[in-house]
């Protein structure tokens, strides 16, 4: 490193910002659906940089897609057929590929790139893409998931971006319609539902859609995310024609696989709701 | 506001940074001890700034306020006198003093001006001052606390800047030992103890002074605190002769004063162990 640069992401809608401390650009492009970037940093491994929003670093995008993954395939008493919609860097289909239970994981990503990129400069999140069991669609998840057939899927994990630019139709309730739809009875939707401090209204409106499309339980899981606004992130779970109570959580204690974050243990901590989100929730 | 203008905490150790965006600088200062800058801003509230460290912002304190206060006392099976190191911003004090068990609760702040800014900046944070159990000390912690009469306390906080500068001397084993001496039998000694994510090695450092100075117990405790780097914090409680497995959760459950982050569930959750801090201190 010669001198000091950051990367620094100012987030408008919170009035806060995030940053790295960058060495240097290793990557810029503009595809037809965004800007990426990646970024090498002195102390968080590579960045992906999506419209200027951060998107993922080496270092600490194991909580985000450990609590986007493993919280649904405990709780779903054996999921089959699983779907990531967005999700391109591969992280959180190569956590639900950790699961022997698991016989088909679809991902859709709109766009190419981010996979592409993610293979060079995030290996590590890619290693599961030639599982057998592992299919990558690069077309439009919205349109894949209307069509879908129904009653076929057990767990779709929605891992988008903001719910502005190409991930705007993945977060009102015609798509949960569909996704509700293309769901096996059981079946459970994770929706990653930004940070609960600053998107509290965001996160009522993806709950709204929700129980509009017909969901009945609902269940707003936190987890630390140190690269997103505010460092503290969430993902809301809805579930088909059953409660979201309980989860199996001696299948989680037992789990065959290693993982950074997640255990048993903060599983139940990611359920917890703090006084101010039970009292906006009703949690 | 006119232009946009931000402030923002490069940190060194980490190589991340956090940012608010402010509207004015309200006041600046250089004390015998340190700089205290206080800033306005568009989200977040007030903004209390100690070395060019992010202490408090008025939306966002209640966590760590809240979670350096209520694990201990919500433990402790009966709390009269708590004293807290540091802390001249008076939130964690408000925090003790919700707490009806509690006969007196003296606060050993170094810096008068901390407290009087945030008389001033942060009102409601100060408004159990006048307490009749509060007393506001302003004077050396380390000497107080190595001074104090053996066997004489129930909980001692150590609501510190960073390991640099001033408090230095609070985060090493002759300090603890102090504390130790002070506290009776079942005594808690709570610190804050950082970012599990970022400052690890410094965490186990403080866990190894806490054993070295003879506490049986440690946990270490994890919360949100945005404003903090990498937006994910710690306290590590130690205790004198007993363990520290259980708190009063019914207690908790019933509490008769409110909050905005803690109550049973976020106690319960706060003590889950992440596999890699499991790993790394064998919680």
């Amino acid at each position: 490193m010669t001198t000091q640069q950051w990367f620094n992401e100012q987030h408008d809608y919170s009035g806060s910002s995030i940053g790295f401390r960058v060495t240097q650009r290793l990557h810029t492009e503009q595809t037809p659906f965004q800007s990426i970037e990646i970024w090498d940093s002195t102390d968080w491994g590579k960045l992906m940089v999506i419209d200027g929003c951060m998107m993922v670093t080496t270092r600490d995008n194991f909580f985000y897609h450990e609590m986007m993954a493993h919280p649904a395939l405990f709780t779903h008493p054996r999921a089959r057929r699983v779907v990531v919609i967005g999700g391109g860097d591969c992280g959180t289909l190569r956590e639900v590929l950790k699961h022997d239970e698991v016989e088909s994981a679809v991902q859709v990503e709109i766009d190419e790139r981010v996979t592409r990129l993610a293979e060079q400069y995030f290996p590590e999140l890619c290693e599961s893409n030639n599982d057998p069991r592992a299919q990558l669609l690069f077309i439009d998840g919205i349109k894949w998931m209307a069509e879908c057939e129904p009653e076929t899927l057990d767990i779709v994990i929605v891992d988008s971006t903001d719910p502005i630019g190409p991930a705007q139709g993945l977060f009102n309730e015609a798509f949960y319609h569909s996704c509700l739809k293309a769901l096996r009875h059981g079946g459970i939707l994770v929706q990653q539902s930004e940070s609960p401090l600053a998107h509290l209204p965001l996160l009522k409106d993806i709950r709204k859609a929700m129980k509009g499309a017909g969901f009945q339980a609902l269940r707003t899981l936190t987890f630390p995310q140190p690269c997103y606004p505010t460092g503290w992130w969430s993902a809301t779970l809805a579930r088909k024609g059953v409660d979201l109570s309980d989860f199996r959580e001696r299948g989680a204690e037992m789990k065959q696989f290693a993982t950074q974050y997640y255990n048993a243990e903060i599983h139940k901590a990611a359920l917890a709701s703090p006084e101010f989100l039970r009292d906006a929730l009703g949690d």
